[in-house]
């Protein structure tokens, strides 16, 4: 024991040697940053990576501008690699992953990994205002849990994560609720690491510009029960494009998701208490399940949405006569009906297309427009508007 | 959207051909396995890795037999290196990370990894009786929450990961609370991933093997308010020794968790449907919480634990006469008291010794004794044999 403790002590002061010596400048973390990113005060970011075999490293990820796929370090010394930008960073979290001789490589100093679909990226902040809300900050939190119910439609348990806002266990207050849907290739946990929901949610509701809510996550993949790692069939990888996502059998069976959150948490049972929104994929799910069935939903938000139809599935009885549906769901009292979109999304013509049509028929929506592309910076955006439009 | 949809048929079709030329033969995933270890029938493993430019590779993990540090891949091409083992595997869940001339490196196309401690490993399972009940079986399902409570003694929120069993929603009924701790650098997601003690719990209380009950996951170290990343000091990285986790500070704050738990769940408010069990310093932490608070806990698991108190803090309220301590614990009414250690634990002559103690007051506990040594492997079955004994 003595000599476990003494071990201990020497690493502690060497951690200690290697923390005040490698201190960021700045940003969310403070030891360990050799290899990390390390964000200068100019506002340019470093890469340094320890690769003494190399012949060429990239470095890729969403924090190069538009346009640039990759940025090659150079040789700085017999050990390292090193890459400064020539631009500066915006506030806002970013992703990025290492190539080496063309293989992918994790930093192998950051242990902040997220998963988006089938692939892994190491994270980094500059923190500023516009990261402020993705922070765990010191307010109430809310309570995230991973739940599982039973989908008669699918027959098959099926896993969805569940924010329940600050105060839920105690109380016995019902709660409107709003329903989160993912993209294509993504999965219940998707709002969670890279959309920031609970924490976006914890802090708008502590800063009294959102209401308190439940926000329901489920699996928008018909053909699997949770997100990989954390379904029955074992450790399988994921893949990007699962079968049976935009055929219409997930909106059909939306009821049994609908069904056991009204009967397993303390929820307002109105239409004007119900919220459905979802990113892409999730943005088309949103489209057809409010359509579908409008009297289940008092606000509609699509984010960067899918709207059209595979040819195959057009005659699906959730897909057809979507004019009719609109008609019925849009003239006499309408949702709360959000869109929003990036003028970079490569989607940007399918929402102006929809939002001509909604304009010739006067059916009434918010619509937003930001800078980007297709990808989470814009979408943490709309979920931060959207939640403080919705039940009041 | 036609563009988009005719690239995803193609990287399907890229995708099926892949898995099924390089299926694993068996275990829990079936495609990308290239590079991921593969089973081979006859109970041995084959790591590949391309890197064309490396100079030494080696794999290192608890795959490999006691005593062997690491294994030397060789060059089987130009871009692909290559070990076999020479050893068979058992079914067991195992973590293992490689080394590129010299530098740590995940394997980049697994995308199964966990944290232990300030490192990430990568998983893969050879599947077996052994693992059963570590998988996610189709079973009814408990609820896993991460939830955040209120300290006052440390003056801080602080996270807990809760496990309800299965129905818990829905009912009325109370249940017993089992709470479960980490080691030294753990913290309180350490039991739900390498631990797989969600797994454990649907699988026994489903097989009725083991009761219904709720677990409570605290984080044992007063320094940290939740997990890296998980907390408001934001990204740092995690030390494997933080200070104030062995210094009495956690025990005297336990009663905010008690009380935090009693308050928001459904509990059984009695000694027999209270148990406290933890690994190493989680061990440490139940055997002393447990013998200050003789009344609260009716079973007590000690995991591997550790068992002395630094010189400097022996004066502690929490630490000292404690000898007195366990007399008045077990004595009259002693809880079910249970330790586990392997036989090539480096604490296994402290928890000897400490076995020598309880033999000459004859007090009465459940010795279990495994073969492995201080790692997950043990801590699984003691967690399955302990969970089985309590609350009858």
């Amino acid at each position: 024991m003595r000599k476990i403790f003494i071990q201990l002590i020497l690493s502690i002061a060497a951690m200690m040697l290697l923390s005040l010596s490698l201190h960021a400048q700045k940003g969310w973390y403070t030891d360990k940053t050799e290899s990390m990113p390390v964000l200068n005060a100019d506002g340019t970011v470093t890469f340094r990576l320890k690769a003494p075999g190399a012949k060429q490293i990239t470095v890729g990820g969403d924090f190069l501008p538009e346009g640039m796929k990759y940025a090659t370090l150079s040789r700085k010394d017999s050990t390292t690699w090193e890459y400064t930008s020539t631009f500066t960073l915006k506030p806002e979290i970013y992703a990025y992953t290492y190539r080496i001789d063309g293989q992918k490589a994790l930093d192998p100093l950051n242990l902040f990994v997220w998963r988006n679909i089938s692939d892994l990226y190491n994270i980094f902040i500059v923190d500023g205002e516009r990261t402020q809300n993705y922070q765990i900050k010191d307010v109430p939190h809310g309570t995230v849990s991973a739940v599982w119910y039973q989908s008669p439609s699918l027959n098959m348990q099926r896993r969805m994560m569940v924010y329940t806002p600050a105060g839920y266990e105690k109380g016995r207050k019902k709660y409107p609720v709003l329903y989160l849907l993912h993209g294509m290739g993504g999965d219940e946990t998707a709002w969670l690491d890279f959309g920031r929901a609970a924490q976006i949610l914890d802090n708008l509701i502590a800063q009294g510009k959102a209401l308190p809510m439940i926000v329901v996550m489920p699996n928008g993949n018909p053909a699997e029960e949770a997100a990989p790692l954390e379904n029955s069939t074992g450790y399988n990888m994921p893949l990007f494009y699962l079968p049976k996502t935009m055929d219409g059998e997930f909106e059909e069976s939306f009821k049994d998701i609908t069904s056991f959150v009204e009967k397993n948490y303390r929820t307002i049972k109105k239409r004007s208490a119900r919220a459905i929104a979802g990113l892409s994929m999730g943005g088309f799910h949103s489209l057809y399940i409010s359509a579908n069935y409008p009297k289940l939903f008092g606000a509609v938000g699509l984010f960067s949405p899918a709207v059209t139809v595979q040819e195959e599935y057009k005659d699906n009885i959730i897909y057809r006569d979507i004019d009719l549906k609109w008609k019925a769901q849009m003239e006499k009292n309408p949702p709360l009906y959000w869109i929003g979109v990036g003028k970079a999304d490569p989607l940007y013509n399918d929402v102006a297309a929809l939002r001509t049509k909604f304009d010739l028929c006067k059916y009434p929506y918010t619509y937003f427009e930001s800078e980007g592309g297709h990808v989470w910076t814009e979408w943490r955006i709309y979920l931060e508007e959207f939640t403080q439009l919705i039940f009041k």
